[in-house]
């Protein structure tokens, strides 16, 4: 075996460099790492263990915390009736273009007497539903979630993305009140900000999203967004209050303390596979994916490294001496005995961004250690098998927050301010990423942005700094400080 | 309040009596215990939290189960072009009766040119896309798995046992060898008559179905049946054989260690939220559910009791003293401060089949210790507090196997032996129940068996043991001992 050779090259090939063209590198990188692939249905994919087992991740966390709060799950219908969808005005118009339709069932494919939808999003069956089980004040607030897969006939498809179905969770939640309905909304917010940065080690901006980018049938829609590696935003996660509008459609009503009759206020929220696809073009580099550790399948990898047969009997007694250790402590490992040479197999798991590697020869056998090999530095360090469980979730635990680090570092670099139309249209004609500006809030500035600037859109309004200064287009005193972005 | 009066009364209303109407009986307790719904949607149901939780603690267990066995989760398409479907002649026979189709889609609802199927089970999408993942015998065995719903275009519903959709588990799995792939067939059986009594404490039968009952494309299919309080058999999950037919129809091969092409041999297998039917079933009373601990979303439910302020404080003080301990050990618990009487909230938590009551009063608070009560035997007990999480724990446990062994021997109870057609008969006239006979193998003695005895089935064939005599209709040498039982 050639092994110092291949130790020295650039493992992963067959994939496209980021640098020359990152939606292919994207394509590439979820496919020949495992994630998903297209699946013979027009725009539909298919997600492969690797992948779903991000995914897997992330709905364990994200349902230990809305569990922790109150929250329930269900399961409600995938076929929703036609009149149904029909009932909140601005909804419908909102998800019509996009809705398949069931219209035929049974043996003879016999012609329903109504149209069936598959749901695109639960709004207005769980309105025409929930209603049964909300009586008085006592039965609120009524927090609920489901977590299932939706459709939506989207024309350009991109892996995890924007598919023709993806999978998802959506709270629908009914309160007594606005505030409570408004306070909701922030709780779920600040969870999605910990998904992407605590879980998925992406920083995130948040706050509302403009009138123009507001869910069909919404108050207001709260975001998280991330920075993609080739300065592109992507939508994260969001959380939208609906006042009284869907409660007014479906009648969704509680008798008060005064025992009078009044209207629930709700909210909806929900963050779906896109995630795996964010955490690709979060982490990313030319060799592949890079996982963070609190959602990777794989956390360690080990590679033997052996010359005959005797070899490889020394390097196996002593992997099986600490292997169990591992298992003990929860760490996700492989122990690759792939009949492969160890070069390929770097590259191998490289492409697939596991965290940490554990290179053990003969040798390492010697001095009772094994040599560890990050991800991110690529650097060659010993480890001592001594406590190598303890060891490595320290390990784990310091990538996470490099990565994070990592991560941050870009945003900021990729972040400006600017003061006038004109300025952000010489900055995007050269680059990306996320561009603060001054807003009046008037939607025709908004469109003359996208117009102008080929389809830079306003992210979110800064929650926290009230604006000063001119909107960047009319000049007329702002009114919101807005992150402007070309977003997925 | 009126509590001596209350507490011997029996607390459960508005609920059929089992022995009057089992089948009102059924639906009543599904939903007044919160369990499901019929949705608006007609066949559909709306599962709702608590009995979503039992199907979430089903899941976690066999998941567990699986991926410990080396099989990984997938998402495949939810939607199957026609075209596929039609490839293996059995299965699309099977199916097509029940098939909801997509045929129209996007803002103007155009027609496809090809309908798509809501999926009624995944062995054809999954057949015409795992060929891409399997190359050579080193892709082998591929074990794969998806938690989804799929759609049934079902006649006549009911809630859990049949809805036109449901929620489910289904395994495909591809094998070098029929061998091995029979193998998996009966560890998954295994694994589910774990689930059918381990976890959900109802034994059952286990064995091959006779060919009639057999699913559409498989060579055979094996079945766990629990018996339900009404003395009729619950088929609780299956798990198919396919042989080489759908690797046939889908091209399914890999190159074998010759460097030949060969097809793959492959199974599915499922269970579904009928289970959540079956602890129903298998284990209610006139009062309504007895939910086994292992999957009971709440295992113990604490009822304060008190006169005025002062007492409600010193309870509630009492309380707090061991509540985190129970949530420390992982005990699912419910303090129930809701503004009710006593009695109506016995009547509501023996409704929902919660193993085990504490009620706590100012006395309790005195002595250190509370009133336990379990949902099977209703007799009070005094529990020391001390160490109260472990002493709970084994009640508990305890609680499980007393269900179980409740349900064994009403099984005991209800197993007939039976040599002849007129026995078989006669005795299904008057009752219900397995009965035991031997059947010479002839489908024509099968339909003999089922249009004298009122849709009585073959629901398993036993395969432990040899058959002798002659087979109950036709009098010939007899092949098989059979289980026989109406059946939902």
């Amino acid at each position: 075996m050639k092994q110092e050779t291949e130790e020295q090259q650039d493992f992963v090939k067959d994939i496209t460099k980021m640098s020359d063209d990152f939606d292919r590198w994207y394509t590439d990188v979820v496919r020949k790492a495992e994630l998903a692939d297209w699946s013979g249905v027009r725009g539909m994919m298919v997600v492969r263990p690797y992948g779903w087992a991000m995914w897997e991740a992330i709905t364990r966390a994200f349902d230990d915390m809305i569990k922790e709060s109150g929250h329930e799950n269900w399961a409600f219908p995938l076929l929703i009736p036609r009149s149904y969808l029909m009932k909140e005005a601005e909804h419908v118009e909102g998800f019509a273009p996009e809705v398949a339709w069931v219209t035929r069932a049974g043996g003879d494919m016999e012609e329903l007497e109504e149209p069936l939808a598959v749901r695109p999003t639960s709004e207005t069956i769980i309105g025409a539903l929930i209603k049964r089980y909300i009586q008085s004040h006592r039965d609120l607030p009524k927090l609920t979630n489901q977590w299932n897969s939706v459709v939506r006939w989207e024309m350009r498809s991109r892996l995890f993305l924007r598919s023709r179905e993806f999978w998802w969770q959506e709270g629908h939640t009914f309160h007594a009140s606005g505030q409570e309905a408004m306070d909701e909304t922030q709780l779920i917010l600040d969870y999605y900000r910990s998904i992407a940065e605590d879980w998925l080690a992406v920083p995130v901006l948040s706050g509302k999203k403009s009138p123009a980018e507001t869910f069909p049938g919404a108050v207001y829609t709260l975001t998280v967004e991330g920075l993609m590696r080739d300065g592109l935003a992507l939508q994260m996660g969001t959380s939208h209050y609906f006042g009284q509008n869907f409660a007014r459609a479906y009648d969704i009503s509680f008798s008060n303390t005064e025992n009078e009759r009044e209207l629930c206020h709700s909210t909806s929220w929900g963050i779906s596979t896109r995630l795996v696809g964010a955490l690709v073009m979060a982490h990313g580099d030319d060799s592949g994916l890079l996982v963070p550790p609190k959602v990777a399948p794989i956390q360690v990898v080990v590679v033997p490294i052996f010359r005959d047969a005797e070899s490889r009997s020394k390097v196996e007694g002593f992997i099986d001496g600490w292997a169990r250790q591992l298992k003990a402590a929860g760490i996700r490992h492989r122990i690759d005995w792939r009949d492969e040479r160890p070069g390929d197999k770097y590259a191998h798991w490289e492409l697939k961004g596991v965290p940490l590697r554990l290179n053990v020869g003969a040798r390492d056998v010697d001095a009772g250690q094994v040599e560890l090999v990050d991800r991110l530095s690529r650097e060659r360090r010993p480890l001592p098998v001594t406590g190598i469980a303890d060891r490595l979730q320290t390990e784990l635990t310091a990538y996470q927050s490099k990565l994070f680090a990592r991560a941050q570092e870009f945003q900021r670099q990729n972040t400006f301010e600017l003061s006038t139309l004109d300025e952000v249209v010489a900055h995007f004609r050269e680059r990306a990423g996320f561009v603060w500006a001054t807003w009046c809030g008037d939607a025709e500035c908004e469109a003359k942005i996208k117009a102008a600037a080929g389809g830079v859109t306003i992210r979110t309004l800064d929650p926290d700094e009230k604006a000063t200064g001119k909107c960047l287009v009319c000049g007329k005193p702002a009114k919101y400080r807005v992150s402007l972005a070309k977003a997925y």
